[in-house]
C-alpha cells in the first residue's frame, strides 16, 4: 500500500504525540529501589568510582553497583585503605565526592580513621554502611557483627564524631529525602556523611521524580547589606594599606571551590600571592605574581619577609594548624588580616557569620581591579629551587626534592606522605595545573597508599597526567596491600618508597637512636610482583645520584605506561630542611619533663 | 685494727638496723613516673609484650617501655593489626590482658574495629593513648592529629561505645588511682579498657605504694542465702530430670576462668559435656565424657539429639550469638536450661542477679557428685573424625580438615579465620591442652593475622606448642603486613593460606559469580621473603592430597623451627559442611527481596 508523504507525516506526528503521552506517564509513575536512587544520585554527582570492601550486608547492594553503566566497584584490600582511597579521589575529582560502602560493625569501624581525617581535612566523603535489615535493627539479634549487648546504635554514635550529618534509612518514605538530605550536606559543607542501608530498605521501590532536581553545592547569595559593608570595609583597609597587599592562599580555597573565582582576583588585581603549605597548588606555582610557601618561622627568609612585612594580609580559606603554621609561628597578626571563609568573613577582629566567600570573591575582584597598577610595583620574589651540588653521591633530601622537582609535568598529580615527603616538597615549585595531595593536619600515615589509588582514577577520569606517590618506607608498611589494588584495576602510578630504615619524623621528635623508630626492612622492589604485579610493574633500587638521575631521564620510565616502584636509598637521620625545623619547633612543645628523681 | 668477733656480730647487727630503716623510709618515699606505675602494674599483671604503633604523642612513653626489664616492645605495621595482636595474645595469655599503645587520633581511631571486637567477644585489653600534654588538652589549638574544630574529646567520646572503661590522666595526683580503676574494670569485666596519657603526666611522679596491692579479678563471694537457694533449686532439676543431664561449655567460660572450676565439676560428676563453637577447646576435646561441637540444627544430628533430648541443659558462660548457635535454632527451651554467667544465673525463667558462676561452681560441683554414677550411665557420642576416602586428588574441604586434624599436638596454638576456616575446624577434635582462637561472634575478617601475632608471643611466654593459622586468600590481604612482624620478632607460626580465589563465605551468603567477590592472586610464597623473611622462612605450594600429606608428615615441617606458609590450592566453590548450613539459613534471613517491578 502506497502512501503520500502527507499520510506518513501525520501518522509520525500521531505516533510522536503517542510515544510522548506515554513516555511522560512512565516517567511520573517510575518506580526504582532505594539503592539505584542512591546511585543514580551519586553519578549525577559525577562519582565514578565507588570503593570498599564487600560484606553480608552490603552485597544486596554491591549487586546493583555492579550492573550499574557509569559506576565502577574497586574492591579495597581493606577498609582503612578503602576510606583513604575515597578521599584521595574526592581530591582529585574536586566537583564529586568521595563513596566508600562498606558492611556492619566490623566494616565501617575499621575506616573510622580515614573518615575522621576527611573530616579533619574537609574532603566530602559517603560512607555507605551495608546494615542488617530493618526487622533485624528493631528486634536486636545477636547478630555476627554485634557488640553482643543489643547495642545497635552504638556505630553510628561513633560516626557522628566524624561526619556532619548521618541517616539511617528504616522506611522506604523518607528513603529518598534522607539520602538527599546527607549528600546535600556533604557537598555544602565537603566534609564526610554517613548513611546506613538496611538489606531490605535497599531493594525497597520508590518513585524516581526527585532525581529530576539536582543537588548542587553552588551557596545561596550573601545578605546583600551585610556583603557590601563587608566590601566596603575590605577596600578601605586596602587603601589604609597604600595597595601593600598579600594573598595567602590555603586549603579550604580548593576544598570549596573558589579555584576559579579566586584565580581571576589575581589575573586581575596583580596582587602578590603566597600558599600555606596545604594550599600548595591551589594557584598555579607557576603563576609569575606567586611567591610560594609561607609556613610562619620555618618559610624561606625572603619569603617570610614578604608576606610578614605586608601591611594588610587577605587569608583565603585558612586552616591554621600547627603544621600549615610552622607551629604557629605567623607574624601576621589579626589586625591587618582579613580572612575569607566558606561560611564567614573575618575583618581584623570582626566576624561576619554567614558570608560566604564564593559569592564575595567576584565582588571583591570588581572592587580591587581598580588598584592593580599599584600592585604590579609589589615585588614578588621568584619561587624556585636549584638542585645544590653536592661533593658525594649520596641521595640527600637537599638534592633529592630538587631533582625530582624536575621531573615533574603539567598537570602531574603528585602525593606526598607526611614526614619526609610531605615536608620535602613543600621548596618544590610544581609545574602548571599540576595537583598536589597531601595530610598536613590530619598526618595520619598510610594514607598515601590508598590516596594514591583514588587520586590516579580520578586523574585516569579527568584526563590528568601521571600520579606520583613519595612515600617512607616507615610509612607504606601501614597499607601497602592497597598497591594490589592498583595493579588490578590499572592504574599505573610511579611510587618513590624512601628506604630510610625506619619512622624519620619520628626520630626527630624523639628517639633518635630508639629502637621503637626501626622497622622491617623488605625487599621493595619483589613486592609488586607478589602482590600481583608480575609482567605489569617495574621496580628499581637506586643507590646514588646518578642512578636516580639516569632513571627519571629514561624515557620509558617517565612515560609511566606501567606502575612503577623506586626504591630509594637515603640516609637514616638525614631530612628536609622544612622537617628539622618544625620538629625542633614541636620538639620543644612536647618535650618529656624529667621531675628531678628523689630517690 | 683486729676486732673480735663480738665486736664485728656487734657492728654488723648495728648496721642492719641503719639499712632496714633506710630502706623502709626509701621504700615509703619511693616516687616514680606516671608512665612507670601503669607498666609496673601491667607486669604485676603478667603482661611481657606490648604491641602498638609509635606516635609523637606516645614516644616519651615508649623510652620507658623499652627500657622496663620485662616488657618487650612489638612495633607493628598498623593499629589494627595491634589491637588484634593484643587480642589474641590476651586470648592464650588468659590469665594477663593484651596492651596497645597508639597515638591521638590517627593511631587510635585505626583500631577502634580491633578494640569493639574484644568488646564483643569478652577479651580484657588495655588501650593506651598517648595524648597531647595536660597544657594543650585545656586550650586545644589546632595540633595535628585533631579534627580542626578544637573538640579534643570526640575520640574518647567514639571509645566511650567500645569500651566499658576510660580514663584521661589530667593530673598526677589521681593518676594512680584511675590507672587502677580502668585496670580492675578491664580484668573483672574481662573487656576492653581506655586510657589516655597526655606527653607530661607521663613523666610525672607519684608514690609507688599503691602497688604493694595486686589487682585481682577474683570476683567477691556470692551472697550466701541467695546463692544456697540457687543451688537447691538446682539439685532439684537435676533431680527431677532424673540425672538425664547434659552440660553446655560456651566462650565465657574460658573468658570468665572458670576451666579450673568447670574441669572439677565435669571428673566429678560425669555428666556428658559438648561445646559450643565458641567453647571449643575449653574441655579437653580428648576428655572421653566430651561429645563434641553443638551447634543448634547445623550439629551432627547425633550431637543434635544427645544435647536436646536432655531433660536437662547446664550451661556455662553461653553467648548466644547467630553463629554461635546455627542461626538461633537451639532447640533447647529455656524450661529446661540453667545458665551459669560471671555476673548472674539463670534458673529457667528466674534471673539471679550478682551470682557469679566462679564461686557457685565449686559449690555445685560438691551437690551434684552424688549423681556421679547416674551420669556415668548417660552415653556420649564419640566425637571423631574421619578422613574421607575421596576418588581425586583435589583438596576439598571434606578432607582438608581432618586431614590436618591429624597433625596437630596437645598444647598446640590453632587460629581459625572467620569464614571456610572457622567453619571446617569447628568438626576435627583438637588434641589435649590445645588452645583455639576464632571470632565467632564478631567476624572480622583479617582478625587472624594480628591475633597469630599475639598468641605465638603468649605461646611462648606459656611454653605452649606450635601456632597454627588458617586462613583464606581474601582474608589475608586485610592485614598481611603483619607476617613481617612475626618475622622481626621470631616467633614462627605455620599459616596455611587456603587459596580459593576469593571470599567463599560471601560466594555462599550472596553473589556466588560475581566480581566482587574476585580478589587478585598474589604470589603466596614469594610474600614471607619479601616481608623480610628470606632465610628465615619457608614457603610451600600443595595442589593435591598427597602433595598436603607429605608436607605434614616432613618431621622438619612439623617443628615448625622457620615461620612457614602453606598455599593450599582449592576450587573456589567448595566450602565446609557447617558454612554450608550455616549461610543457607542466614541466606533466608537476610533475602534480599526483589519487590515486582511496576514498569
Amino acid at each position: 500500500m502506497a502512501h503520500t508523504p502527507l499520510h506518513l507525516q501525520a501518522e509520525v506526528n500521531q505516533l510522536r504525540t503517542e510515544l510522548a503521552v506515554l513516555q511522560a506517564h512512565q516517567e511520573q509513575s517510575k518506580l526504582i529501589y532505594v539503592g539505584s536512587y542512591l546511585l543514580e544520585r551519586l553519578a549525577q554527582l559525577g562519582v565514578t568510582s565507588m570503593f570498599g570492601v564487600p560484606g553480608d550486608f552490603n552485597l544486596g547492594f554491591l549487586d546493583l553497583v555492579e550492573d550499574h553503566p557509569s559506576m565502577e566497584w574497586i574492591g579495597n584490600c581493606n577498609e582503612l585503605n578503602a576510606s583513604y582511597a575515597a578521599d584521595g579521589y574526592a581530591r582529585v575529582n574536586e566537583r564529586s565526592i568521595g563513596v566508600l560502602t562498606t558492611t556492619f560493625g566490623v566494616g565501617e569501624l575499621s575506616a573510622v580513621n580515614g573518615i575522621a581525617g576527611a573530616f579533619s581535612e574537609h574532603v566530602p566523603i559517603l560512607h555507605i554502611v551495608g546494615v542488617p535489615n530493618t526487622m533485624q535493627l528493631k528486634n536486636k539479634p545477636m547478630l555476627h557483627h554485634t557488640l553482643g549487648d543489643g547495642r545497635f546504635d552504638a556505630y553510628t554514635k561513633a560516626a557522628e564524631q566524624f561526619t556532619v550529618s548521618q541517616a539511617t534509612l528504616m522506611n522506604k518514605t523518607t528513603a529518598a529525602y534522607e539520602i538527599d538530605r546527607v549528600l546535600n550536606d556533604c557537598i555544602t559543607t565537603r566534609r564526610p556523611v554517613y548513611l546506613t542501608l538496611p538489606t531490605d530498605i535497599c531493594y525497597e521501590k520508590i518513585p524516581s521524580d526527585r532525581l529530576k532536581v539536582h543537588l548542587t553545592s553552588i551557596p545561596p547569595e550573601n545578605d546583600e547589606d551585610v556583603e557590601t559593608f563587608v566590601l566596603d570595609e575590605i577596600v578601605k583597609l586596602v587603601e589604609t594599606a597604600g595597595q601593600d597587599v598579600v594573598i595567602l592562599v590555603d586549603a579550604c580555597a580548593g576544598r570549596h571551590h573558589v579555584k576559579a573565582e579566586l584565580k581571576d582576583l589575581l589575573t586581575k588585581t596583580h596582587f602578590p600571592v603566597y600558599a600555606a603549605p596545604m594550599g600548595k597548588s591551589v594557584v598555579s606555582e607557576s603563576y609569575d605574581r606567586y611567591g610560594g610557601i609561607y609556613v610562619g618561622s620555618i618559610s624561606h627568609p625572603d619569603i617570610k619577609e614578604k608576606v610578614e612585612s605586608a601591611k594588610l594580609v587577605i587569608s583565603v580559606g585558612s586552616l591554621r594548624s600547627d603544621f600549615n603554621t610552622g607551629n604557629f609561628t605567623y607574624s601576621v597578626p589579626a589586625r591587618k588580616t582579613i580572612e575569607l571563609h566558606s561560611d564567614h568573613i573575618m575583618v581584623l577582629h570582626a566576624k561576619f557569620p554567614d558570608i560566604g566567600m564564593k559569592r564575595l570573591l567576584p565582588k571583591l575582584t570588581a572592587r580591587l581591579q581598580p588598584y592593580k597598577e599599584e600592585a604590579k610595583l609589589l615585588e614578588v620574589p621568584l619561587y624556585k629551587i636549584v638542585v645544590p651540588q653536592e661533593d658525594n653521591n649520596l641521595i640527600s633530601h637537599a638534592w633529592f626534592w630538587p631533582r625530582v622537582g624536575q621531573f615533574f609535568r603539567p598537570k602531574d598529580v603528585i602525593v606526598a606522605e607526611t614526614g619526609t615527603s610531605s615536608f620535602g616538597i613543600l621548596d618544590v615549585p610544581l609545574p602548571d595545573d599540576a595537583v598536589f595531595l597531601s595530610q598536613v593536619l590530619w598526618g595520619s600515615i598510610g594514607w598515601t597508599v590508598g590516596s594514591t589509588l583514588g587520586a590516579a582514577l580520578a586523574a585516569r577520569d579527568l584526563g590528568l597526567g601521571r600520579t606520583i606517590l613519595f612515600i617512607g618506607d616507615g610509612s607504606i608498611q601501614l597499607t601497602v596491600q592497597e598497591l594490589s589494588s592498583m595493579v588490578r584495576v590499572g592504574v599505573k602510578p610511579i611510587i618513590f618508597v624512601l628506604n630510610n630504615s625506619g619512622y624519620t619524623i619520628e626520630r626527630y621528635l624523639h628517639g633518635k637512636e630508639r629502637k621503637y623508630n626501626d622497622i622491617s626492612n623488605w625487599k621493595w622492589t619483589s613486592l609488586l610482583n607478589v602482590l600481583g604485579g608480575e609482567g605489569a610493574s617495574e621496580s628499581y633500587t637506586v643507590h646514588t645520584k646518578d642512578d636516580l638521575s639516569k632513571l627519571l631521564e629514561d624515557p620509558t620510565f617517565a612515560k609511566a605506561e606501567k606502575i612503577q616502584l623506586v626504591e630509594v636509598m637515603m640516609d637514616k637521620f638525614d631530612a628536609p630542611r622544612g622537617l628539622k625545623m618544625q620538629t625542633e619547633l614541636s620538639g620543644k612543645t612536647n618535650k618529656y619533663v624529667t621531675v628531678e628523681s628523689t630517690v
